[in-house]
Formats: C-alpha cells, structure tokens, sequence
C-alpha cells in the first residue's frame, strides 16, 4: 500500500471519490478471467480526464510503484492481474467518452474506457459499422481491445482490432503524450507506434485516446447452421468454403459437447445428435449475400453436411448467434474451473488440430468442449476441470502444454487473440526465437526503465 | 571505404561478385528518387541467402559502419540515401525468392528482394490477389514496400503495405532472427514486432521474410472518368461518392496541368480543357459493381461533371489507367527538377486542401502539377521547378513549408505513402509531440545502440 501522504497527492488529484483503499475495493481488481492466482493491488485509482491519467502515470512512476491498467478486465492471459500487493490498478471506466464520430471520413475518437459494444451501437446509429466484436463485447473497453489486440467473430473477414487502429495517444512513463497515426486512411509519419501499442498489454504506455476506423454497413446478410454427423466432415466444410473463394463475415464451430450444453441451457433446439454444427453467415451487397449463400451450402453438401438450416428471417438469425454467444457460458457452468485456450492454426491445418484435441481429451482423461471462429483457424477447445482436483488440474495442464506444441508444429501460434499475458510466456520464444525474446526485452526495457508498466507480462521485464 | 582486410571477409562471406568496391559501381547507389544531394557510399554488398544477410549485419554493426539497405531505391523521402562514405549499401535484389503461395490459407511468403508487381502476377496467376499497388510496383520490391509502407492507388479500399503484413522475419544489430505474427489470420503472440518495422525507413533491423495477406479477387470491375470544368466541384464530388457509403477501389485525381501534360506525352484524347478529371474504379460481386456504378455517377453528375465516360471495355479500361499511370513520368518530364509531395488530409479536406495549393502556386509564383488519390485524401501537389534556380527553389521550399503547416493544422499528416526518410523530419515534431520524439528516440537507441541503421533517417538517432 503506498504512504499516506502519496494517496493524499492522488486524491487532490483526481479526487477522494476516486482513489480506492479499502480491502474490498481492492479485492475486486484482483483478478481478470483468466485462471491464475489473484493478487490484491495496493491501491485502485479512477481517472476522469486524459490529463489526470497522465499525471497519476507520472506520479505512480516517479514514486516507483507498478501499475496495471485495466479496463473491464474480460482478459484471458492475466494482463490485468496486479503484480504485487503494492501494484497500483488505474481503471480507465472514468474515461469513457466518445469524442467524434465522423460520418465523412469514416473515422472516430475515442477514450480507452468505452464499452465496445456501446461503442458499436453508437457507430451503428450513424449508419455506419465498427467490426471488431470480441466475446466480451457488452462489457469489454476499447482500451483493452487495443491493449489486447482483440479478435471476435468478424476476424475472417473484417479482420481484428488492429486493423481499426488508426492511430492512438497514449502516456509514457514520465506523463509525457505520445501521438502515432492520424485522421487519414493513409500515414507513413514516423514509427509505427500505434501498431507496437496494439497488443502490447499494458507494458509500453498507458493509451489515453484511439482514432478507429469505420466501414459502410453491409447492406444484407445471411446465416444458416450446418449440421455434421462427424467433426471431420464439419472442418474439412470449412476448408472448402474458403477455397471457393468465400469470406464468410462469421464462421463458428461447435462441438457435441458444445451443443448439448447449450441446448441444456437456452432450449432452443439444437440437434443434441449431431457430432459438430457450423454457424455460417455471409454478408455485403444483396446479390453477393445471395451468390454467396448458394455457394457455401453447396459446398457444405459436398462436404456430407446432414441438414442446412438457413434463417428465414431476423429472429432465426439471432436465434443462431444466441446459440454461439451461449458457448462459452454454457460450458463455464457445466464445472468449477474453465481453461479456455485460443491456438490458432491456418484454416486448412483445422481438421488435423480437431483430431489432436480429441486425441489429448482422450490421452488425459479430461473433459473438452470445442467451439469457436473455424474460419480463420482459431479454435477454442475448452477444458472442463476442477482447480481443487489437484490430479486433474496436473493433466489439464499437460494437455494444454501439448496443444501448444503442435499448435506451432503446425505452423499456427500461440494465441489467436487473448494474449500473453503471465500464461503463455513459457511458450513464446519457441514459436519465435531467442531473438525476438531479446529484441522485445530491449525495447521493452527502453520504454520501461524501472519496469513498472505491468511488469510480469508478455516477456517479463 | 571499408579496411581490405574486412573487404575480403565480405568476399568470403558472399562471394567476390556479390562485392562492389568501384567507384562506378558505389555511384549508382548514391541517391534514391527523392531530390536530396547524393551520398557515395564507401562499399554496396549483395546478399544472395538471408544467413548471408544476418551474417553481413553482424560483421558490419561490429567494425562500427552505417548500414543502408535498399531495395529499388524509388523511395521518395531519401530512406535510402547512405549516410556518410563509410556507409554500406546491403542490396536485397539478391534476396529475390517467392517462398509459398498458399491457396488455402490465403497467404504468401516471400523475401524481401521480390519486385511488386512480379509477385502480384505470381499471386494472380493461382486466382488470388495482392492489393497494393505502389506507383513503382514495377520495380519496387516488397521489402521496400513494406519499410516505406508504401500505399497506392488502391489504399481507399483495400488499404496499403501495413495492411498485408502478417508476419515478418528481420535481423537484428547482432545479425540475430526476430520473428513476429503468424500464417494465421489472427495472432495475438508477442509484442506486434512485424507492425513496428513496417514503416521503420531501414532503422530498427532487416528485414528478411514476410508473409504477407492475400484475399479473393473481385469478380468484377468498372471504371470510368468524368470530366469537371472546375477543380472544386471535383473535390466535392470525391466527398459524395464517399458519403453515399460506396469504398470505390480507386477514385484518382488529376488537375488541367497534368491532364495537358500527360496527353502531350500519350496522346490518348484527354479533355484539354477540363479544369480536373476524376478516375474512378469500382469493383466486386457484379452485382455490387453494376449497383455502386449507377450510385457513382448520380453523385458525379449532382456534383456538376461536365461529361462521364464509362469504359465498355478493357481496352478502354486500361486507357483509363495509362493515363493515370503516366501523370508523374509527364510531370517529371516538364522541367529538370520534380518534387513530389503526399501530404494527405481526411477526405472532406480535399476541397480545402485543393484551394491552399492553388493558392501556394500563386503566392510563391510556381509551376504546381496535382494529381493522387483522391478518395484517401493523399494528393500529390508536384513543384515543378529547376534545382539549380536558387531563388526559384527557395520558393519551392517556402510553399511546401507552409504546405505542411496547413495540412497539420487540417488533421492530416505530412505522409501519407513516402515516409519521413530525411526530407520530412524537421516537420515530425509538430504533427506529433515532443514525446513522440523522445520515445522514438529510446526505442531506437535501444535496438540500434551504436546508431548504424541508417541513422540519419526517420527521427534521427
């Protein structure tokens, strides 16, 4: 906990309402959804101003003191568990404004702390399309989208967050304002900053406004779910469709453990029979949605697909995402402890890594669910466990230790967007090098001379 | 001019041919496309394996010489200018293999000597496309693309350089191999170390192997010119067509300068004295096209075009394009000395931005040729001038001072496609922030710490 004096400066600061010391306020910043061991911060601060963010980083800094910036904490690697009972965590919620959304030249400002999927509706009221959609979307920040580079549904087509990413302001360790990008479509000024900040966790400055880029709306959609009696058949559809030159704005995959699970919990029926389903949507211009839609049943036809359901309407078309949406909660309910892992191969590599997932629930005697974005290879399989079963947790953790293995065998990575975080370190400089572990330190170390910026993440300080 | 005895490790290394000591030889490597005094070099070594590349590094940062790499050397900014006559040129056209074009995954991978427009026909000859398009694509090299993040004409749409890169291979100071991002559409492993580089003039390591993105081609396309007997109702008509929410692919510019210089030069009807012409290609699903087309030139009449010419086909297409392609080539022809600016604005500023230029040539009394793209807000106001007129050249420099100054002051930035190299960074500072500097500085002191990637280029070191 820092002296009573310092939490005095930080409260003339920003004021008593927003500077938090009390055992069950700190509690709560504890933690982020990842499995990993809780640390309680020594302090939790709320700024409301862009300047008031810059002078606490300034203050944190000067006094020595590691700070984690956290958004809505929906994390999955740890970036937002504090580092040690003195860490302070800087909650961006006060700074939630959206600054400009720009109708003419498709772009908006905005503060780190705004809610993705307010965000979104606020873009979509203006007739215009902000694509990144992460699972966590209701809740999650923008600020921690970018710190994350997160991914969502849309990746196949529409890309991630980082493809949004015009540019960005952000603090650096001494409070000073680092500008990178701009307003225009195009920038080649200066270094890249804005690019090296997306995904940088929180440990290279601390972003205090992005400029997003927006896209016209599709005009039409379509969705339908596919239902396979056979996961092989279900990923080898997938391959398919990409190879007819198809980009489905959204390509799930679920499994039979996924569906039942779901089905158990939203009654919505399901097919608790089939052994895999695709959920498939295709977006864009009227007579593209419709060529497309053609396309991609008949290649899911060829790929021995059972039953092609295609939503009549609107309500069908959300009764279909309200199904995917209910994945991971369905699965989180069915045991205590939720290991929810995110590598991700090229699409055409999915039926082989389908086979290792089976092939390691089997090996561990553990319980996996799969489901997740088919289309661009990123595969969430899901281990169902008990933390407390000391045993099982042991071959879960094996498990996932070989899945990282192949994973890069197979030419794929790490983690298709939930991040390094404190995780998946153990793993980094094998699919990279020795190399890239030193550059990324060096670098880090230049930025971060006391390594204060959320120091046990991504290559540790 | 580097000791013999280090002459002749470098022929151990990569061969006596593979050495360039003349002086002839160090000549032609002296300068790149910007108007910047030449520098010779004291040695050009060309690397025919990336081992050989890493290794080079290694020999050249331990004797202490400064290090250029280049690949076409068409870089408008100077990024590729050597720094002093210790200074080494590393050529990449050694460096010249097409490693993978995969179908099913939608990537490629390639070293960094491969000419643009050699690999966009490889990638088109197997049904796929790789969109950007650099006006030097036919010799440009992708390496080059990507350390410039070169755009083009298709950026409006499909985005530049930045936006293909999914991972990158690059040695360091010490000739060790950083590898950052994945064959897979998402990665989120790692600090985005392939983002950082693209843009980075040469500064923060070499660049070895890319993996760059590749998507469907569109099935169709249309272009067409419409013709304007005023510049403004040019430049507002690009704001309609985006308002009305159509992405053309292309939406090209050009002024009663270099339409008349052009047409001396190619002589294939141009209007003489239309004030601007608008080049505008849209494309897709067919149905797409034949839909954003009708939209396109509802808005083009609304905005007053004197005439509209549709291609009926590709020949006429092609003429179309020509056009285009030949307006610098005319420019450059005009008089001795060409200087080819990019500052770029958000799109609604184009009108704005048309009259300051209009404006600048009157007041400076000077020959200004405008041509670019449009539809991204990225014109290329060209003085055409005699280098050797040192009054007229002065003026030169006043107007493109005062250039930037306005396109700062109107959200935009001082490059959208050239880069800073050495001929824009006096203006850096205040379109960004001094701690944009110094943070750009740290990290490249601390990737570069003796100061010998180019060290002139980009912030300095």
């Amino acid at each position: 906990m820092p002296s009573a004096s310092l939490v005095k400066e930080f409260e003339n600061l920003i004021g008593k309402e927003n500077v938090f010391t009390s055992e069950a306020d700190r509690q709560s910043y504890a933690y982020d959804a990842a499995v990993l061991p809780s640390v309680v911060p020594g302090l939790v601060l709320r700024p409301t101003s862009t300047e008031q963010l810059g002078a606490l980083i300034e203050r944190c800094y000067a006094n020595g003191l590691p700070m984690t910036i956290r958004g809505a904490g929906t994390n999955l690697s740890g970036g937002t568990v504090p580092d040690a009972d003195k860490s302070v965590v800087i909650l961006t919620q006060g700074l939630n404004k959206i600054i400009e959304i720009n109708e003419e030249d498709l772009f908006a400002i905005v503060e780190p702390g705004v809610v993705t999927a307010q965000f979104a509706a606020a873009v979509a009221s203006k007739g215009l399309f902000y694509p990144p959609d992460p699972g966590s979307q209701a809740v999650s920040t923008i600020g921690g989208n970018i710190a994350e580079n997160a991914g969502g549904l849309r990746g196949l087509k529409y890309g991630v967050t980082k493809d949004y990413v015009m540019g960005l302001e952000f603090y650096d360790h001494t409070g000073e304002l680092v500008k990178s990008g701009s307003r225009t479509v195009k920038c080649a000024t200066g270094y890249n900053l804005g690019g090296l900040l997306v995904g940088s966790e929180g440990t290279l400055g601390m972003i205090s406004r992005a400029i997003l880029k927006l896209v016209p709306p599709p005009q039409a959609s379509k969705a339908m779910m596919a239902v396979f009696d056979n996961v092989q058949k279900a990923s080898e559809a997938v391959a398919r469709i990409i190879a007819a030159h198809i980009l489905p704005c959204t390509l799930e995959f679920m499994d039979n453990m996924t569906i039942n699970l779901v089905e158990d919990d939203v009654k919505i029926g399901l097919p608790r029979d089939a052994q895999a389903i695709l959920l498939i949507e295709v977006d864009g211009h009227a007579g593209q949605v419709a060529d497309e839609a053609l396309i991609v049943e008949e290649q899911l036809k060829k790929s021995g697909a059972t039953q092609i359901v295609v939503a009549k309407d609107a309500e069908e078309k959300n009764r279909i995402w309200e199904a995917r949406r209910k994945a991971l909660p369905a699965l989180a309910r069915f045991k205590p402890t939720t290991i929810l892992e995110d590598a991700t191969v090229p699409r055409s590599k999915i039926p082989a890594m389908m086979k290792v997932i089976k092939g390691l629930g089997e090996k561990y005697n553990l319980t996996v669910g799969t489901f997740g974005h088919a289309g661009d290879g990123n595969l969430h399989p899901t281990f169902m466990c008990d933390k407390r079963d000391k045993d099982e947790f042991e071959r879960v953790e094996r498990a996932v230790d070989e899945l990282f293995n192949t994973t890069i065998e197979m030419g794929g990575t790490l983690s298709g967007e939930h991040g390094i975080g404190t995780a998946k370190q153990k793993w980094l400089e094998k699919e990279t090098s020795r190399g890239t572990i030193g550059y990324s330190r060096r670098l880090r170390k230049a930025i971060d001379p006391k390594g204060l910026f959320n120091p046990s993440k991504l290559v540790g300080v």
